[in-house]
């Protein structure tokens, strides 16, 4: 075990997809905490889309990251030395942190992993962290599901789209998917349990969804924008929710990307489109972890990870999600707690 | 006075503009109600947006006129026969019917106009029948004004948009609206209370936008879409709402119209937008109007009418909606009541 403090910085906002230019790894010093703070060691690390936006210097819910800066990321750590009251040496803590072996935390950026049952700390973590709780909010406080109704996710085998997936059939509503690949769709809709789930690479987008929303759609769940939004929009009822989590398909896009053609159908049926962050309901957390942990250990909610280990691997790592080469959600290992 | 029915039948949808082609006016017998029925005598009718949209074969609201059916309109008329326990003879009556001199009516299509205190009736019918508890719902119940916010109008002066500015300066809003005249600019400003106006047709939207709205935006009232909607987009404060009433600019397209260019801010920035029909707000009209003739009758809702003189000038007069040249709402005076 290296005592080394490797750092990912930005050097380069990416134009386009992220390359080897965008990050590169330093050896640094292990910074001291200052009163009120905590020095961490990194177990793992969440790569997540919302990195991407960071990395860009677009208009966004929290500052970009500086160029020259560590990256930031989301967390998971064991507290070595506290200057805090609210942790001691030895506690688990996940929160806004950065790509890095040794960290400085306050109560400000992090906090106690808190109780996880039955399940792994990985496990619990790169659910409640982010990934979950974004599902459970975004999908129960702006989509608004009732039993019988149509819910269609996109990146539906994605972190938070499989999530958002099992809760809407937790809620009784007839639920469908869009992945990219068979083995995704196989995969939520054999063992996730949705309705029905469409391969967007492969299928005939509008004819697949005619077809598996017999009548209409009441909420989209929109993860990605583009094209599918678009189709999606044609076939939503009246009074239909479209709860915006990511607009994955234009964050890497060098050029002005237009809104959905059928943007005239909010005013026609009625339609209400809202955007969520998952920042503004961090006050809510333990709401939404309750009841996750409590779904995940009846086996009404499962989780499937896309680890990889090692710091050095998260800049690969974290391309796979504009790619879709992800099989769940992505996780760098960097030393099991 | 003439007995004929004159009667204004579509004809050719409007690939773009309404032209002479669009519609043709035919002397017609006048029809018998039947059972449950009245027939009543055109008195004004109103000309609005919407009518383009009924002239279409886009997906919306309420089934398309049929190519060789009257033209739909809402009306206001005077029962001259009546098969129905719901209206008497003599009885002025308002709602949906079409652009001919008699009609029949049914207590599903018109009712009557009821209580308008001292104002007259063309002035309570122009207000009342559509546009004053258009803006009165969609403001008030997806806008949600609190005082001391920033609502922006497009289409200000307009016969929907001059009364939510009215209706914004009463809840205690900064009021900006968008205009298309210098003339309609100091209309809304210097009579109707407007806190700023801007020529959208003359002016630097961006920058008359940023200057007036010193706060950023915390409501866009939306009733053109297309490229005011964009650069509003850019202002939005952190939960914006976005009601949207109409989309003007798009209606006369006879090409895909793209979304708004910044419909990323919507996830950034939290933004809820929601399309608005009055006809989901029929039940609740009483209460609408009788906020809006008490504020009418204290002098605090103002209504300018652009009013023309027979049947025969409907199309010609339509057609000012989608140029701007018209200066106030509408209004078609076939016959005083």
């Amino acid at each position: 075990m290296s005592e080394d403090n490797r750092v990912w910085r930005l050097r380069n906002r990416p134009t386009g997809n992220i390359t080897d230019e965008t990050l590169s790894l330093e050896i640094e010093n292990i910074p001291e905490p200052k009163d009120g703070e905590c020095l961490f060691r990194l177990n793992y690390l969440s790569l997540d889309p919302t990195n991407r936006i960071w990395m860009s210097d677009q208009v966004q819910y929290m500052p970009p990251v500086a160029i020259g800066d560590p990256m930031r990321g989301v967390v998971c750590g064991t507290v070595l030395k506290s200057k805090s009251t609210a942790f001691k040496e030895g506690d688990v803590v996940s929160g806004i942190g950065s790509w890095s072996d040794f960290q400085i935390g306050t109560p400000e950026s992090v906090g106690l992993l808190g109780e996880v049952g039955t399940t792994s700390i990985m496990d619990a973590f790169a659910t409640l962290a982010l990934v979950g709780p974004s599902a459970y909010f975004c999908l129960l406080d702006i989509g608004v599901p009732k039993a019988g109704e149509t819910v269609v996710v996109s990146a539906a085998a994605g972190a938070v789209g499989s999530i958002v997936g099992q809760i809407a059939k937790i809620k009784g509503c007839h639920v469908v998917g869009l992945a990219g690949s068979d083995e995704k769709c196989r995969w939520i809709k054999k063992e996730l349990g949705f309705d029905e789930a469409i391969n967007y690479k492969t299928e005939n987008i509008p004819e697949a969804l005619a077809h598996a929303c017999p009548n209409g759609i009441d909420i989209y769940f929109d993860n990605v924008g583009g094209a599918i939004l678009d189709e999606c929009l044609k076939l939503m009822n009246l009074y239909g929710r479209i709860p915006t989590c990511g607009l994955i398909s234009q964050y890497n896009s060098t050029e002005p990307v237009p809104g959905p053609y059928n943007y005239g159908l909010i005013l026609m049926h009625r339609l209400k489109i809202q955007g969520f962050i998952i920042l503004d309901y961090l006050d809510r957390f333990a709401e939404a972890n309750a009841a996750i942990i409590k779904w995940m250990s009846e086996g009404k909610i499962k989780i499937r990870l896309d680890v990889s280990d090692g710091l050095e691997s998260a800049v690969k790592s974290v391309k796979k999600l504009y790619t879709g080469e992800n099989t769940g959600k992505l996780i760098v290992r960097v030393k099991d707690v």
